[in-house]
């Protein structure tokens, strides 16, 4: 039987997704989790939808795997907790046909970055969200953004260890928002900065993303948002199709998986309701 | 000269906000970074507006100190979180007049908590947010609410540890709303619970709070949320003035300070930017 996990996980604490001989993976701990609940000496192997960085979280990661045992489904939900470290958590489990494939059936991945724009470093949610200490403009933000969607190239957003076999992506949107304005918060900076502290939000959704393309695409977003280069230079940054062309990457701590896109008709979960703690 | 900061932090490191031998408080953190800052070889002595126990989070903790010392406003602030740890930083640094004080001069303060309902424990958000995984009446908790407004004698939720001089407390304001229903989420129990799981803030303003004053609060309104005592029960409870009478402590990991009430002519920050950041 062939059963799909949802999986939310803070990934501060591990060295990303992938199993690796630390041990000190989110998968590493579902999988021993996922052993044990099942009483079975060794690992059950699990095959995820979209792997992630050290650091960067999981709000609903998806996997599948075989298993000959018959559990309810809400029991793999509780039993498998009761062995996973307090900051990952499988929301859910379904059976799925074996035509299902977490990896392969996913249409479109969705990642979310939280950034917060203060003169003052993050402290409360520090690991969870990027910061930048110069506000940001959105309409050349979003102006910028207009030059990534569709298909196109994007090795100048790829990681050198990226194992893709292709490096054109179909980017289908980003979304920029921001949240929370403060007007009565007084920090400021000792020059002219009176601007207020604020949350953005940046969605991104693609058929697939490249290594680190959403945190690339990130450092050349920020520097157009800070006014250090035009909106257009996202496009030179494109077309160049070398990561020499690209700003540096950006941090991990406010990129958020937020999930994969599935048919409609293996009945999936579309969203976690962690999306909803996102600022 | 009298300096006044606001602090946020994350609680979950740390042994509560009031120094101890173990050195593992936020104010001794606060403190020593304020040496550090000043170069002086002892602690910068502070006095907050509200004292937090271990694991409670504060969005904007208010202290003073007084310094001979003539810095700019920024630069205790950014000066001081070099020296801080990522989840402690200054927000905001403001010379007072020497009448001002961070405890005495504060009318009122202010609370927040935030509870995940679902079936499921939290992860992402762990230690960041109290639980419960029965669905909770809205109705049944503000009638229940209604009860603790006004002044009272709040023996019935006062720690044995509570250092207050008088149990008579002030409850300005309870506001109860809930956040996010993905209603594509299908977490759900074996049982007949179909309902979606989703995010409640209870924010509460007193003249001031006793020890455990809020979490014993959010115990009784938890068990009349979840139908296990009546909405009356709060008023049987509060006039037994015992604290037998009174629901279990609930855990600290939801319960954030917002922040002291100033009277407007000190013209400090009313409140953090990362108030924006709570559900």
């Amino acid at each position: 039987m062939r059963i799909a996990l949802g999986v939310s996980y803070n990934g501060q604490a591990y060295d990303g997704w992938q199993s690796q001989p630390s041990g000190n993976t989110v998968q590493d701990k579902l999988e021993v989790a996922l052993a044990r609940f099942a009483a079975q000496p060794e690992p059950v192997r699990t095959l995820c939808a979209g792997r992630t960085d050290a650091g960067v979280h999981g709000l609903m990661q998806v996997v599948h795997f075989d298993t000959p045992l018959a559990r309810t489904a809400f029991s793999w939900v509780r039993g498998t907790n009761t062995f996973l470290p307090p900051d990952i958590a499988v929301q859910w489990a379904q059976p799925v046909p074996d035509a299902f494939h977490a990896r392969a059936s996913a249409v479109a991945r969705r990642y979310a970055y939280v950034l917060l724009q203060s003169p003052v470093r993050p402290s409360v949610e520090a690991g969870r969200v990027g910061w930048v200490f110069q506000p940001l403009n959105l309409a050349a933000m979003q102006e910028a953004a207009e030059y990534l969607l569709g298909e196109h190239d994007f090795s100048a957003f790829r990681a050198a260890a990226c194992q893709a076999k292709s490096p054109v992506k179909t980017l289908q949107r980003i979304a920029i928002s921001r949240r929370g304005t403060s007007t009565s918060v007084q920090a400021k900076a000792d020059s002219d900065t009176d601007w207020q502290p604020c949350y953005w939000r940046f969605e991104f959704q693609a058929d697939a993303f490249l290594h680190h393309m959403i945190r690339n695409i990130m450092g050349c977003l920020v520097a157009i948002g800070q006014g250090s280069q035009p909106p257009q230079w996202m496009a030179q940054v494109l077309a160049a199709r070398s990561r020499s062309a690209a700003a540096p990457t950006f941090a991990p701590d406010g990129l958020y998986f937020l999930g994969p896109v599935y048919a409609p008709h293996w009945g999936l979960p579309e969203r976690s309701p962690a999306y909803d703690w996102l600022p």
